[in-house]
């Protein structure tokens, strides 16, 4: 019998206490105390090394419980700055965040991921220098870098895997690039998964299962299951672009299969259809255009997409059968195209789906905008420095008055 | 800010030396002070507590690692014994089972899910308290109740919800009534779920993300995501019979909507294809006759059941996109129809998919039999009754040497 796996002893290190501040749960050393099961002694020493580390500082604040008011201790986001990288297929935006993921100061690059990776992460090293050597940081060190990739993603080792729009990139160390140019971890990941991952902080944090699909040249599309990210067995999980749809025809993908979903519904398909529809749209190329072509209500453009959220829908309605998520949130620059889309999507799920899986189902545009990437970017480099494991490795987990054996502090 | 959510301090209970234990991390007391970071006095007294609940013996043999032979402490995997029932539409297995989900005792009730939840629980109990009162039992106690259910389950309440074959059993409280029979926890899952976490526990233990069909009257499937069962946000997840095929027409199913795909390749509708061919089929109406049919090498149903291998195929390839599984297992009674369903469903997904998705996937039939779902519900009931939370609250946690509040014990 495998018993579930929370045999691990909990730390007993500075991580818990932070993590404490953090989220509110105690700004005190009495309270503190209370909420972790630390004795006085080690809470103090856990703050001090803390406070040296900067990620805590005292307040002038007092907080009064009856005794001896007590000095009020507060969690430091700017103790370091996040570099924040969104690579695109046709741009790139580079930002600086704090340890809330508050975007401090940003830059979009126009370099195509055509150009290779040598060129494009050169750019994003200057970049990113000449923000940290701004005002607007005003002295904090860079603590980490976190990178999306529109390609699917091996996370431990940062690399693409598989096919993607990324082909001169294939197996290049983009992690340890970075990290040369910087000399702080690196976290490279998805792009759609770091999308995901700024919906679900910003705008669903109280959900468990969620379904984030982008619908922007190509589909993908991320999955939130019990509370986490879910990247599956080799970090493809949510690749939902070349997955078949049957019943419209088996268009050719650039992927080299045929009758993939972003070959029915992708922005760089709808471009194709319309420029085959008629001459008049020779110049629509992008998902861009198209949107833009949607937007000035030009009747074939409006059916077109009506149609491509049918198609869109019938994948989301088969992931919300396979799934059961609370909600569904679409994003990229096809679903800012207005109603059209959403309601072929709607249409479908509502229609394909048993009505238990529908019941108090959300479907959702994105609300978030352009700076979504960097955004989610920030919170995955967060969570990562600031995981409670790390922070013990980092700074001593050595007992006060505890039993447990000393672990020597690993560089981060 | 949401750092990673393990700031829950672990329990310095029993719980965690019952789990060392079980898992044969550590066998004397030394070994659970070294693997649990407990004193030497909390280690006697977890110890002793866990021996007065009959979880744990001490055996005749000894350990010497250098000073005193210590005693080697075991896990009694019969200190209770679990009743485990598999309702199917057409007959329900009822067993015994030890803590290791080891089978004790068992028998099958020629009993439909169509006679109601009283009349189907009734003889549930009857069998049970019989296989209770018999010498295999050897005086063990009833620890707990797992079923499993062919319907989705709300997995807290236990109720089944939404549409499936069990439409009189809507909302009756199965957990409530076999807990009044039994006076023991009960654990209610989707009959699904349960296959899957035998399939997982037996064939797949290191397997973090395992995809399970059942290809039987109707069709369903479960997901192992990150190692643990997946029950999406209503506990829907996984019910794919009911998900849109398109393609194929869309013959009317019997959850009344079209073109599922359990109205296109489910054993119903594989019998109803088969009689529509030929009058000589007229007799074929259940998966087992279906089963029957394709033995007897009919050229017929070996074209039908390709054909539904093929379809599947659709929704696994799909499956395989979204959710990067490194194992996908088929079972269910269509899949001990030999080789021609799964040469259907690996035609389809190798031709459907990305080759990262499929470059280490294993796509194999279930090699568990009849009793899968009756170990399914051993493997859920043990998880629960050992879970060192719950062993926390029944056996206490009160400090020796420790600083934690005592808890209470709560009642099982």
């Amino acid at each position: 019998v495998n018993v579930k796996q929370n045999l691990q002893p909990t730390s007993q290190g500075p991580g818990v206490v932070l993590s404490a501040i953090i989220r509110g749960e105690a700004s005190t050393k009495s309270a503190i105390e209370a909420a972790t099961g630390l004795s006085r002694p080690t809470v103090a020493e856990r703050v001090r090394v803390l406070s040296e580390a900067g990620l805590v500082k005292e307040t002038n604040r007092r907080m009064s419980s009856g005794g001896r008011p007590a000095t009020v201790l507060e969690f430091d986001p700017r103790s370091s700055v996040s570099l924040c990288v969104d690579i695109g297929e046709e741009r790139t935006r580079v930002a600086l965040a704090d340890l809330r993921a508050e975007i401090i100061v940003e830059t979009v690059l126009e370099i195509e991921v055509a150009e290779g990776p040598r060129a494009v992460l050169s750019a994003i090293a200057s970049a990113g220098r000449a923000l940290l050597a701004g005002d607007e940081v005003a002295g904090s060190p860079l603590g980490g870098v976190g990178v999306g990739l529109p390609a699917p993603v091996d996370f431990g080792t940062g690399r693409t895997i598989g096919w993607s729009v990324m082909a001169g990139w294939d197996g290049y160390g983009v992690k340890e690039h970075l990290a040369r140019e910087f000399g702080v971890p690196v976290y490279v990941d998805n792009d759609v998964n770091l999308l995901l991952l700024a919906e679900q902080r910003l705008d669903w944090p109280d959900e468990q299962h969620l379904l984030f699909v982008k619908i922007g040249t190509g589909i993908g599309s991320g999955l939130v299951v019990d509370g986490r990210i879910n990247r599956g067995s080799l970090g493809a999980a949510g690749d939902i672009g070349h997955a078949h749809v049957s019943g419209y025809g088996d268009p050719l993908c650039r992927c080299g299969n045929r009758g993939c979903l972003e070959a029915l519904a992708g922005g760089w398909a709808l471009a194709r259809d319309l420029r085959e529809r008629d001459p008049g749209y020779a110049e629509v190329s992008s998902a861009r255009d198209v949107v833009a072509t949607i937007r000035r209500g030009d009747p074939d453009a409006v059916a077109l997409i009506r149609g491509a959220g049918r198609i869109l829908g019938e994948a989301v309605a088969f992931a919300t059968s396979l799934l059961n998520p609370a909600v569904i949130v679409v994003g990229g620059e096809l679903a800012k195209a207005g109603d059209q889309l959403m309601a072929g999507v709607r249409e479908l799920v509502y229609q394909r789906s048993l009505p238990l899986a529908t019941k108090n189902l959300i479907i959702s545009p994105s609300r978030l905008g352009e700076e979504a990437g960097v955004l989610g970017a920030a919170f995955l480099v967060a969570d990562e420095l600031l995981d409670p494991d790390r922070i013990d490795r980092l700074l001593g987990t050595s007992p006060v008055s505890g039993r447990r054996k000393e672990t020597a502090p690993v560089a981060g």
